[in-house]
């Protein structure tokens, strides 16, 4: 399939409705004077096709979708036992709630509410220098080292009291390990780093491989952890509103309040858009809606 | 693909394994007296190939399978009107929760836990002879005349207390415009249909035909709503396992509390497993393991 | 004390902010027909001083204030028993939720709430003809025969979808014995018994006299039982409000949804106020208020 | 009355009782080897007269007690603007519960539930040296200096994650105003006051007097705002068994994890028992007995 034209297409789609609606995540001042008028979108095929439209090369905030290359150097190293504190249902809650971790006594539903994401930052803090194996994991993902926004990680840390909640919630239940100023402090760092469509459609390269790397041909993770990613991506990647992107994109998923969205195509490509307003489910407003015409104009859906 | 051996080779290892753990439901004396010791597998692919295994050709109670069908009905005649009244996100609680349904002020959270299936049950009797339509779906998809049975519908309503107060709950919020008693009788008689694994992997033909009827072409849903009920089944089709199905099968599937589960390959095949025993999440213990070898074997998942 | 010129004052006070605000109960016809223009209050004292003002004599529906004879109907029968299938703590939730209920196990938290009442309907249906003892009860307790409003009646079993959900729900974790159509009847009924300001402070004499009868001196129930009432109504009788009543009145009192609200002084009086408009926790505006201006006049509290 | 041979009665029926029953706290160590075999009660009437038995004495950490004197303080200072932070509702849920934070958006439920006391902690660092005027208020009301135990304080501090995560929480939510750490300090330096039964005893006694100074004469806070206290603490003293104490006590009273219970009979005389094995409400298992023993022989109770 030819894919640029395809992106030429949706980006005139898409252009018109720039500032139309949704709004900017203004909870951080970094983050609220984005403009809302950009949109970028890039994709990479199994076979090393590249295709990208609009703002497809400006470095934005990845923010959540960070959380998918945080669980996959967890998952590579722990296995398994990484499950033993965390858990892999849908949640049904909003993404930053205690209500589910007071219910179930402290394990997260999932590595992709802000208290799993927490969690697998404890893991990998035990397991050696999280910030730079994330950085090293993703430069290295994408083929050019990436940068971390140090303003919008102090932002972060100076405003983030729900998640030092969450966090202390989880050791008071023995579900962190390593004191929280650090935990915290490697979960604010991965948010912060800042990557374009282009980079961050090319490091999820390994996700529609079966594991492989996207460019130097090692195994990331295996095939079932792979897919065990994916599954994640579809059922838990998009907060609130992951049945509503499983109906209408059926894609694996995974969103951030910085505006970008990755999606994985399995066995065929992998493809990021960025557009920093966001719907009220906290996705991005025209990234899903550039999605939606993506799945419509090529037929690509695992369902 | 040659699917009978590998359909023989799945049966052959779960034989040893039947009645070594899970317990058969027992709210009801009609299944409470189902003997463990029985598994079935059928499969139908879009060629028109079949294959099966075990006790393939035995009618069960299809219990909540029985959501996947009447959701079609319902999808086919209202179209989108249907979700003003039905979520379709996981619920990440239980199956016969009323918490949900009180905070999101009884609307249900998808059509299939109990109070989303008891809506469309209300939805289809607006629409005319609930009971009949359904059977008359079912007979028409399988090829043959399926039955009910008159015994376990009667205990599913002289025991149905839980589903009696979702029922009135949302009656309370305006959700349900029928009569209540009438609405169960509808959900109830569904859920007593039954079927053999066999009549089930033919009659979900439709769901990896792009809606295409398995045996007389016609349309049954749209193309869309298909990948919708596909996208449905995978995030909330297996109650509160839905993650760890997507994580472990990685296909739509949709579970009974009579034991069996009906998975789709899209584009690919449908398949039924039966096996009575439940694990503590209320899915097949051994179908579970049965589908979770048969994506091993063939190297089928959507991810 | 004189009692009649605190009362008189009273009146005249509440006089003119008779319509100001508040709303009607509206959710059956025969109370959303209701004047918010009416207001009485009534007290007795252990001596049997009386003292009246306003619409004093004017029957109203007594609706929840009934829970406090239904609860006395079946301590004295029951005696702690009881309390193996009600709980007796302040629940932290509307009056009529169900999520309280999901999480324990069907054992509602205490006789006031709606759930609590249903449950005790149901005991003093296993005892014997409780629409009939109820009325019995509070006949001999005010001196003369009370009364009870078919329409009224009939409107609660037509749309009581709610309460019809929490009998179900509790019937399947097992906490009524009887029919459900049977129970609700007996509380629809107990709620809609007509009694005027003065029947009730009469009426309600025993929990000021250690549980003798206002009228024939006999125990109607014992000294202990009588503190657990009045320590009920003082924690549990005013809905989501208890606190506040507590905080500000500092009163056993229970309230109702037809504007009465019924209070107790220790070893001192009983004393009823009614008002048809509610505030927004169900509670009447002015009946509250003039609880409030009743302790301040006279100083009585338990505080 | 003559309150000491009451008092040496009860802790005769006591004493063959201790170590029976209930566990000692043990999340800090300080607390954990406290031994068990302790009881001692005091209580002073409004006239002066004092009693006392057993270990009334021996100081202990009085923990929760110390909500009492800090919302005293608040309430003096602030009046009704503290209630634009706080609730005035029992909780109906654990002491130290998230749920209702979360669905109550920040505002936590009552000021003795552990989110409720620290909201008043930190109302009362932005009206001065916090710690400090807890102690001044503390040795006032009893007439000698009290002490704080570092130990404690520092344990708690230690291992305080959920009440962390509670002030991170209401943070986020906005209603806290002063640094995190600060308001923890001085919510855990109150709960680390070491008084005797016979200190509390003597402190309280503002509670019966209508708000006057035990020794000084002066007005701690008003008679409205006493009654206040009063009723807060008989609807919400005793974590999630304010309801039993209610119905099986009839008092205000306050209890605390080191095993004390202050009470109060109003225009009579305050008291406080303590023995360190807590029940699992949470409540001294012997000083709630030796509660219920105190009211049955001297019919001293507000209902």
């Amino acid at each position: 399939m030819e894919f640029q034209p395809i992106l030429d297409d949706i980006a005139a789609q898409i252009q018109p409705l720039l500032g139309s609606a949704g709004q900017v995540a203004s909870y951080i001042p970094a983050l609220a004077r984005v403009s809302p008028l950009q949109f970028g979108m890039a994709l990479r095929t199994c076979g090393g096709q590249e295709a990208s439209a609009g703002d497809s090369n400006t470095p934005f905030s990845i923010q959540s979708m960070s959380k998918v290359f945080s669980l996959t150097l967890a998952m590579r190293s722990l296995g398994d036992t990484l499950w033993e504190r965390i858990g892999r249902e849908p949640s049904g809650s909003p993404f930053n709630s205690l209500v589910q971790l007071e219910t179930e006594r402290g394990i997260p539903r999932n590595p992709f509410i802000n208290a799993g994401a927490i969690a697998v930052a404890d893991r990998l803090l035990s397991l050696g220098d999280a910030k730079a194996d994330m950085r090293a994991l993703l430069s290295s993902l994408c083929g050019e080292p990436v940068t971390m926004d140090p303003e919008v990680a102090q932002s972060e840390a100076d405003t983030g009291f729900r998640n030092a909640a969450l966090a202390n919630f989880m050791k008071g239940f023995g579900t962190l390990d390593n004191d929280i100023d650090r935990v915290l402090d490697v979960y604010f760092n991965q948010c912060a780093i800042r990557m374009s469509c282009l980079q961050v459609a090319r490091a999820a390269g390994y996700l529609c491989r079966d594991g492989v790397h996207p460019y130097d041909g090692t195994q990331v993770v295996t095939e079932a952890q792979t897919r065990r990613v994916n599954a994640l991506m579809l059922t838990c990647g998009t907060y609130d509103a992951a049945g509503e992107f499983a109906f209408r994109i059926g894609l694996p998923c995974k969103s951030g309040v910085g505006g970008g969205i990755v999606a994985v195509v399995p066995d065929t490509l992998s493809l990021c858009v960025w557009s920093p307003a966001l719907d009220k489910t906290g996705n991005s407003h025209l990234g899903r809606l550039a999605l939606e015409l993506f799945v419509s104009k090529t037929g690509l859906s695992v369902f």
